[in-house]
């Protein structure tokens, strides 16, 4: 299979570490391909920059169809531009915040989504709302702007730590781009600790395995 | 990896079409074993019948565990023994019902599952409700005793088409054994069509892949 | 009338414990029998433990049927096999949980559920979520194994004390076996305290006397 | 023990036919007077009519009071001046309307209540919402004037009839002054069918039997 | 226009501050006619004074009717009332809590209405789920009787301040009266702060402006 | 006071119609520009046709910033954009669809949506969501495209009045350009007919007379 990661926002490095995480839990025959904007917003951190975001998205999609892609993964938390991209795209389309919520759920009855500045707690709810699941997810945050991810987050561990409390059975990242976290906070934390575009690939692979892609009926026809 | 597919009767029939099933999308390293109960009940179609049920799944996964089993579906619409299977079991387990909803929110606004009898309808809505996808997701039943499918379920396309209407934009088989429903229908009613075996195993495979199973904080600790 | 107390473990003495409760509201004229599976757990802490409870539930309403019960009480936080018992007895059937919780809905705006293992919190939320009551109740732990009940509650009172806050305006016990906790409890609180196996009794009794049982259509016909 | 049932409005024949219903499921020692207010409007079919009904039952418990009541139902579909009733009242006040979808949700999983107007809906769902029941209740109305009651009800059954559906597991009748209507459409429907006066005595009964009332702490303070 | 702010308290003092705060952003041409019950209570803090709050509202609209009023405020929080106001008068009604929340969702994604006595929470929630509010505004109370509004609200700013926190991103003030509060706490407090009275001004000219009143159609008919 | 109202496509017949509707409520003194995006779609009828929309509001809040504009109104049904030009705007935003539901919510108890393109139910389901009106608002479509509003709408009286069912108290209409059906479809329908332009203009000169604006706490942060 031919993926795309789409990274919205137009930091090179960020797509870097996104598909790189990608490919760890792809299947031997996958091939992921990153996708960055050349023009856009460093990094999403209002819905302001959503919108470009998300205009980021659709200009990846349309190269993505002329390439042959056979499905996409949204890397970028709140999951801008996913049903613009789920219209456009033949394909299936998976936003690294639903793949993430839906692993959560699959493993813990209550869990929380630790995002980075408080701003864009409201973004990770629409999601959590979206798919119903506010009676199972917490969204808090650690209150540092994406711009602390340039260089890696493994420096972030403390802070997400921090956050998480005795109830929580999982946590998810709240951001793209911090996949070096799982491994050492799900050691430090005894639970589950979930990164989204991780997640999705699966639910991408398993998609197309399947044959299924987004109805054409009413909400997700094609433009 | 090794999976397990547990059906919770005790019709092996029904076993030998839902290990079929998830073969067709299953990675080629997965190997898939089939689950059945030496005694319970032949069909699991009340709460009483879900106990024995239950009982059936906790079994299986007894013996799953001792054969190095690295991950299980259980292939009952109701998900009936799924929280005991987790709390047993040390690789992740994945209900059909659940993962067909998963499935479903990814390619559909609003979907619609079609079960059996009638009488099924609030286990199908159990599912949906701890899921949170009661906004999106209606429970209908053409109200036929799951007996009707032995020797296959091709002969049931019609009375499920008729419970389609014009905004379902996928639809759900509320049953396990109706894989071969899913491409007739399919072509049909021009929407999208899940089996929930099939759509769980790239959900188990992805968890492993991930190297995520329960949480072992509070809800599903090992009993 | 005739009602059993179903104690869905096998600690006998708990059975008697909750039966003792139990006859201090019945009617003059209600004969409370206690019913005690022969096999099974010792107490139910898990959804494993769960399906061992239920099949004791069914167990004991299959030999009340023979003795003529007229009605049932499940007596286990959680109600775990209720919705089985509805399906197999003639009678009504009542479990403590939801008989708490239409008591307490009954004197307070807002109540929280005590229970004792943190990881029962979730055995608890599903029966408030069934009974749609998430918008005024909390469940909260104290984190005690039931094993510590032996001997009875009275010991427990200061850390359930502790559990409670300003704007708890009415406080459930969440175990079965705790009624010697509701008169020193509503004492030092100053507000309600409920036992679900006491609040149970008169529900069961109302059903009878006005000659309601389980709905034959649709949910809960018998199997 | 002495309860008192407050018809709302001044209709004295419908005080008379609810102090019947009440007096049939009471227990042998339990007396039961009627309330009347004495100014107020004739039945309460409007927000408007309503605080004319609040005022009415807030009159009944002053009265009753004094005379020693030790709990009091409220038979007015809607539940008008319950609230206040219950910071007034030193014993337990219950609805009839909160009683009939308490004793709905013990034996049916959906569950319908049939009111008069149609305008009355709102006044219904205030109740179901406040429960929390949306998710297992619906209303439907028949649109027929409260006057239409006077002389019986037993004229009504087949407008009643009318409104159930194949998926509504138990019928709540939407009014007081309707319980000839229990007998000939339980027979009609072989589905229970719910007098929210009749299913309000026993929790009256047995919340006085547990010896609980409105907790003082916040909401329900003595004003 | 000509509207009436209706104050459902005896209190004359109060009516005379919620007048002038309505007069402050009303329309040069709209006059502000006050509306004080010359019987009932003198402050709502309790289900029973509500009754009584309402009984003062209706008997003011229909002074208000009489005298040409196009348009009515009910300035009390919790909306006392507001329905049988809206079947009574042939103009639009708008309750100040209702105001104050519509306001807050325009300008705050999480709003938080900080009320006097705790036991009035429960009113305001109640409005919070009338609008269907629950998931964005948290209510919380200063548990201050309304009779410290007496000669001002002023030495309130602290104890206002002290409840808020870092996530509320506006503030309701949930009492009528404390307009004098709202420049001091915004400038103390960097985020919105809102008077219910003030809200509801602009929407009730709105409603008037566009020809519209409450519909006729069930629920608020004429009584 | 000095407001634009933004279309956010590029139809500028559909600016007309819209700035038309807005001046005929707003106060005498409220000057109204309107804003048309010189590139992007002419019409908003997808998710995809979404990002554009939210780019044309971007670009019309920074053009409106440098004229002094104090308050917008976005007329798109679905809202597009109004969370980014809220981050953007000194001066208070309001969508035509949080407009209309609020107008909704103060005159009738249920009311319902009646939009244009059945893909588009989605996007009003949005709104209604966010604001938390699921239960007292109805999405339908008349599913014609948004091209048929060139010449008018009058023609379209029949198709919005079949959609509406007895228990629609009130009726939105679910597009902006449809001001030449309020008067037309009121008169028919007996109930009132709310167009999200003219329902917001009141909100924002309200706003703006409590000098209110989006908080900047937060969710709204200026980006």
């Amino acid at each position: 299979m031919k993926l795309m990661v789409i990274n919205p926002n137009t930091t090179r490095s960020m797509t870097d570490t996104v598909v790189e995480a990608a490919r760890k839990v792809a299947r031997p025959d996958t091939m992921i391909i990153g996708g960055t904007p050349s023009s856009g917003v460093p990094s999403v951190e209002s819905h302001y920059e959503e919108v470009y975001g998300a205009l980021g998205v659709i200009d990846q999609v349309r190269k993505g169809e002329e390439q042959g892609i056979q499905g996409y993964v949204v890397a970028c938390f709140g999951d801008t531009g996913v049903p613009a991209a789920r219209e456009l795209a033949n394909g299936p389309v998976v936003g690294m915040t639903e793949a993430a919520l839906m692993t959560a759920a699959l493993i813990a009855h209550r869990f929380t989504i630790v995002t980075l500045p408080r701003r864009t707690i409201a973004h990770s709810e629409r999601v959590v709302q979206a798919l119903g699941l506010s009676h199972r997810c917490t969204v808090r945050a650690v209150d540092v702007p994406v711009a602390d991810l340039e260089g890696g987050s493994a420096h972030l561990a403390g802070i997400f730590a921090e956050q998480v409390r005795a109830d929580d059975e999982a946590l998810i990242l709240g951001c793209a781009g911090l996949t070096d976290l799982v491994a050492p906070l799900t050691a430090r934390l005894g639970r589950p600790v979930i990164d989204g575009v991780t997640a999705a690939i699966p639910l991408v692979e398993g998609l197309i395995a399947q044959g299924l892609t987004a109805s054409r009926v009413n909400t997700w026809r094609h433009p």
